[in-house]
């Protein structure tokens, strides 16, 4: 049993890893840690847990060693401990975005602030399976892509990585969860509820990750919040730079994501389940991508949809740490999500 | 044109005021408080209002004598300041708690707490119109009801009036705004939003006030929050004390709320809106009333459905003001309501 | 490995069932019927199992021999064909509300028509563990129970079984799966959204049921639809015969569901998870039980909480299944539900 | 007083008409038509009008000469029989697509059939005000444009006709009232509720309009459903042609708008309603636009929000109403909107 250990478990990805992690076969959670509720049975903030385990949160100052450290903190905090953690644990995996990007100047762009320990940057590898597998088996310190970067990336990157793309509009939908579990007015149930709020139109802090995957494209993206909890759509309508048609594309996004677990290709011709639909990917760790060919012009729209706190988070945070110990990459993700919901 | 001031004036009820008495033809607005506000477009706390006034929000200590005020504080805050604003305005409307009850024992066992005002308890009179038209007309102290008062006592009190009532059940469905503007953990939209929460299964305030108007009958409330922002439905399992065919509570209801402007009987045989419907109430204020026998029992189920802001408060608020100024009913509540919606 | 088959599964329980069973380690999923979708993958109805079976629906009359059939078929259609599934199967677990009651008269009362095998009424068991797990061990006929009836029955039984109880009135609110996958007018989007409807206020069909659980009690019922797709909360207004504090009341559902894997108390002193929360059970076979007293008087209000879908229908289905086969009682049912969502 | 009929009134559109006429000051509403209602009150479809109005629905047949009509007939239906409404009145407010296109080669390539009435396609007022004041001013026949693209003209027009643009993305959230009353497997609650569904990435029949009215540019349009009952955003990823800064676009936007009733410019630095939000104006006939610019990039994000049954058809209809006889152009439309809702 891999012993493992979760720092900053009281929020959602916290929350969400404890749910995957308590069911899985290989591994033991040891110590999860939350300042506020130190003391406190792991269901006092995670109620879906009650009854599944007798888990309580530890304080920060109390971990002890382990095999694997899952870092849930706010960004901005990992990189200020990491050497703690480093020493506490050999393979550390960080759900923050304090080790996405690989550039001291990328990140002082896109995060306003100066790294820390830039020394540091280059030593992550982005947790993206579909990207990153081989780099992922041997990996100590991994970085797990923030939600709508990975929804982005994996929608576009099999047109990027092959040059024929000019552009890309990435118009994503989100759900509340993605703001986390701290209460504010933004997220004040009378006004967020049956929002569309146009929460980010320009400068998202996620584009930096995103143009690192993709290369030398002109990405254009804005994000706005929907009446959802969980869940991502992001609609890519990508500029072409050859012709494609269905076929063409169908072949491509085969090539790459035929072996994969976790993504599927979802374009029916009928029915209401034409297209990826988040709802229907709650809990689960699949990224479903469809497209659609704009007749007539250099449009390619391209839609992939997730679960922000599964595949956009937790959910690929397990499925690292099962690459990076060589086990089955889909142990404690099979959950296949529920319908209706 | 009678001059109108609002204290409180960047909250929920407050909003609604605005809205309602900026589009009054026979008031004018002439000052509307809010110390966080103050100085500032009252489009900035009520977004729905661009464009249609210039107000501006003003300090409480900045309150000049006007005509009417309407007093729409925090609960415990009207009645610490109730002579400062009496000597501004002969009559006041208040929409808080402090002055529903009639008397400081009553007001302390459901309010924890002492009133410091026990000699106006008696002064106010309680601003639901079905009941209290009469003294309304030449009233100067008006306590608007609870918005889940108001329901529930609109809904039995023809039955509970006539002594045909034994007890009553009344089980509410709110909506979000109900808790006003404040964002909380209860409010977060992750966890609200879906949420099926028993938040009153007992003790709730508001219950003080059916006693009050039902008289000696047993009440048995509860409340649970639902997936809504505005409005109340109210199912009252009423439990009648003699044989009454629906054909006899039809009379009852036609006998009571035929000529009110206010009150619908909803009760159709067929179709998707067979029975009240707080959706097809926002904005409006009406309150519609629906009735079921159960056969072959003593139970009598009462629907009723409000929107709580409306004729659960500032709806409530602004017919009292007509009828205290001797005026049309229905001036400025109009409004007849969306579907689909 | 049993092998079990499913009539009738092209519809919310049938996909429930088909979810469960295709990851249970004990049993082999070999026909599902549906002659709408014949011939045609599974996850054309249900989406969510996209990639993780291979599985088509059959014709019913393609079914062949099997060690157990799940009968998902509308109310009624079960009774005419019971013959022709005995012959195919030695077990049974009918999801639909034909054989739940045990005497004709009751089901003619209730469903308004001629039961066409009361021969049989006697033979099935009533498919709630908690009350029935001795007769389930050794089932050839089992009936699952109506998903109001087991929120119902499992929030007040431990108190009529005690001869504690005087009367109870139930409020329940509903999610739109109840309604099952047919659209109609009552289901359109921008009617059914957001709506607050009395579509039960009496003469609910789970009466027969609860009646016929719970004994000689005077049971009143009503149903509310509400903004949910999945879920039921039963707001149970129990009125005791006995004075009982809080304290007994913990010790009586303890000492009934302290073993339970299914059952749990909630009831928490703060937070917002303070009682049942059926968002929070989605996909999930738990029933929550919180309860409160009401002071000064007679009244103790239960509330439970379960997905309709499961612990009121498919997930039901696989714990009797478990039990008929001498089965740990959780396997398959073991996902323990999202949050937030 | 104007006498108006409404040609098929028991649909969406043709209740807010009713809604919005029987309040209007200068006109009275003497026949609505419905096939499946003649003879029943207008309230049975249009549950808000519940004692507003004794209307009752006629047949189509029935129908006899008045002032205005305004027909709310499904697509294709009002070219069959324009001349009939011609001969009935000699004012024609369509609220189809029927007439909104000015040539008989772009209807065939949007609607894949052919037009029966070419010859009166050039006499259609396209009925955005904004943009066709003064046509209105004298029209007799005027076709009100498609939801989506009132969105989409409203909000880039200013920059298009100024030759400022390049291309544009237009990507649109859009409600469920879109799809009209009638019910069907995408309007079933359980899988439309909280569903995001790509049901229009290519190919939507508003590009027509759009292009009609924008000219000779690229438009790539999307389409996405949301849970959401009324609205619509339209996210526009315009790409310009020029240089612009932030102040240059208020300029230009003021320009056009400053004097507008119903276009209202919101960006804000700051709050939760610094854009556009299609949930506040449920029931009004705003379109509010906002704007920003992604700096370093030709991107200009244009966000424009309506109540796609008001502003994008029923509140147009008025609006031109009130034009064609010279009235006010804000009577009848002066609902401000909800907050919250």
């Amino acid at each position: 049993m891999i012993r493992v250990g979760i720092v900053g478990g009281s929020g959602y990805t916290g929350g969400e890893l404890l749910r995957l992690l308590l069911f899985h076969s290989d591994c033991q959670v040891v110590q999860v840690t939350s300042e506020r509720f130190a003391g406190k049975s792991v269901s006092k903030a995670h109620p879906n847990l009650r009854g599944t385990t007798g888990l309580k949160f530890c304080a920060l100052s109390q971990l002890s060693p382990c095999d694997v450290l899952f870092l849930c903190l706010p960004h901005g905090r990992a990189m200020e401990s990491i050497g703690d953690f480093q020493s506490l644990a050999p393979r550390l995996v960080d759900l923050s975005a304090d080790f996405r990007l690989h550039s001291a100047e990328r990140y002082q762009h896109w995060y306003a602030g100066e790294h820390s320990r830039p020394d540091l940057l280059g030593s992550f590898v982005y947790g993206v399976p579909e990207l990153h597998r081989d780099a992922l088996r041997s990996a100590a310190l991994v970085a797990c892509a923030g939600c709508n970067a990975t929804a982005s990336i994996l929608a576009v990157r099999p047109l990027t990585r092959r040059g024929l793309v000019d552009s890309i509009v990435i118009d994503v939908k989100a759900g509340s969860s993605e703001g986390g579990n701290v209460s504010s007015d933004a997220s004040h149930h009378p006004e967020r509820s049956g929002a569309v709020r146009s929460y980010r139109p320009t400068g998202h802090r996620h584009v930096g990750e995103i143009e690192q995957s993709l290369g030398d494209i002109p990405i254009h993206f804005s994000a706005t919040s929907i009446e959802m909890v969980r869940g991502i759509l992001a609609t890519c309508h990508v500029f072409i730079s050859e012709s494609l048609d269905e076929k063409a594309v169908w072949k491509i996004y085969r090539e790459d994501y035929g072996n994969e677990p976790f993504v599927r290709i979802v374009k029916e011709r009928s029915g209401i389940h034409r297209y990826p639909e988040p709802k229907l990917l709650a809990g689960t760790n699949y990224c479903d991508i469809g497209f659609e060919r704009d007749p007539g012009t250099d449009r390619l729209v391209v839609i992939s949809a997730i679960d922000n706190l599964m595949k956009g988070s937790a959910g690929q945070a397990v499925q690292c740490f099962n690459i990076m110990h060589g086990l089955n990459e889909t142990l404690g993700l099979k959950f296949p999500g529920l319908h209706p919901v």
